[in-house]
């Protein structure tokens, strides 16, 4: 099942993918967003839509961020840093942590698919990072490996846009300039990917192919990040862990092919789906 | 202006503190909250109210953050790391950064005055930092550094509870154990702190001193941290930025004297009040 949260003239929504059409769910079912729904444990219900007719073309809505931003106290977005040893081999004078890197975005910095990402005005090191994300469904704290799937909802792709020079004053300003991080194209619940090691990630810049791993060379695992973040923060339904990027982003390359307005980042995973975004100068 | 939230059986609200007692805001204003108060740019409305006889004793109720982390899309609490220099001395391998080192809060670490700190079940390294912390009242980007207080509502006092061995792996794990940042006990409004930079803070454990500076000898000033933050994220009324903490730390201490449940820890401001909380062991 592929949920989309979108936007049309009548207001934000959310529903399933049906071909290239959208089940509208918001208008059918209690529960205002996506997020609510996990929290009530609810996915058999918008399931239950699957035979509907589509109410909106895909083509004619805006894309919202997969886990829409807008909870009271902000939903969890955490990243991993460093998590594919080529992707460390490639990032001069850093080794393969013993630890995961942990940071955190902001809501302000996820937008949908399709949304403009914004160029700095203050910087031109701007890069891409292709990722998998995971959605947490059910919430829970000291969470063992071993039944780490078990509090996965769904998966989606993180595009963990990051701007270089402020990176190197501290990860957490670096990966936090707004409409940096596209989160989309939608959310593929979890029965869809039974192995999440089993994925083929591809990133591409105006169609050129920059990065491809199997999301099988993370160096720890999908379960293991989930272990590790939730012993020091409660999960909960709706929270996003970004699980790294492997090589061949633009920082490692000579000379860096920055991102500047115009080109377009694609992050393709296997059984998810694609992820397009353009790169905009930063408004105002 | 004393500005202070708090919840009594009758729910949440803020108010005037006055003397010993609260005059209750959220029966009175048309704003739910601080945080609306600031965004509709309304702290004349709520001065006007000085002159009434209080409605609660300040015994009386539970204080909450001194901001309220209920914002849809939740509020920044952006902390700056080794911003004076003796706690950069302190901290083994660490040297002045040329730029701010900058990590986010979460806002389930968020608690108030009096609420207790959750030592971790699972770290025994857990350590105080006592910390001034700017409150935004007017929203902006790119704030240029002589214009920055002009951003600022308010002063309050942060404890940025760190769990040092989590820390080792990234700030942000560190920093983000739940129930283990204290921010209050109330808002003091920047009319009555003309310069943040001559105030005194001092971190108590138990009684005994254990931190003791002026803010002037921040490395960075709340101007210049204004400048550095906006440079990366909007700030918004509400947003709250924890200019980092003096030498003194357990961590830096031989053998460290490590938080326990039992002790209490109180950070005090010239000019703000006294922030005091009790450990705890973390619950469940």
């Amino acid at each position: 099942m592929k949920i989309i949260s979108f936007a049309t003239a009548a207001g934000a929504s959310y529903g399933l993918v049906s071909g290239d059409g959208i089940i509208d769910a918001g208008k059918r079912l209690p529960y205002p967003g996506v997020k609510q729904v996990l929290e009530a444990g609810a996915l058999a219900e918008l399931a239950a839509l699957a035979g509907a007719a589509p109410d909106h073309a895909l083509a004619d809505v805006t894309v919202l961020p997969a886990v829409p931003q807008d909870r009271p106290g902000g939903s969890k977005v955490l990243c991993v840093g460093l998590n594919y040893r080529a992707h460390v081999a490639e990032s001069a004078g850093r080794e393969v942590p013993e630890q995961p890197r942990i940071f955190a975005r902001l809501a302000d910095t996820i937008i949908g698919h399709g949304a403009p990402l914004w160029r700095p005005a203050n910087s031109t090191h701007f890069d891409y990072e292709g990722e998998l994300a995971v959605v947490i469904g059910k919430p829970g704290r000291h969470i063992p490996a071993a039944r780490a799937l078990e509090h996965v909802a769904a998966y989606t792709i993180f595009q963990d846009g990051s701007v270089r020079d402020y990176q190197k004053h501290s990860v957490t300003a670096g990966k936090n300039f707004p409409c940096t991080g596209p989160l989309g194209p939608w959310l593929v619940t979890a029965d869809e990917i039974p192995d999440p090691a089993a994925l083929t990630l591809t990133t591409r810049v105006n169609g050129e192919q920059r990065q491809r791993t199997s999301t099988g060379d993370m160096i720890l695992t999908v379960q293991a990040l989930i272990e590790y973040i939730s012993a020091f923060t409660p999960l909960a339904p709706g929270d996003v862990i970004a699980t790294g990027t492997p090589e061949g982003v633009a920082h490692a390359r000579k000379p860096p092919p920055w991102l500047v307005p115009g080109d377009v980042i694609e992050v393709e995973i296997s059984g998810i789906g694609i992820l397009r975004n353009p790169v905009i100068a930063e408004p105002g």
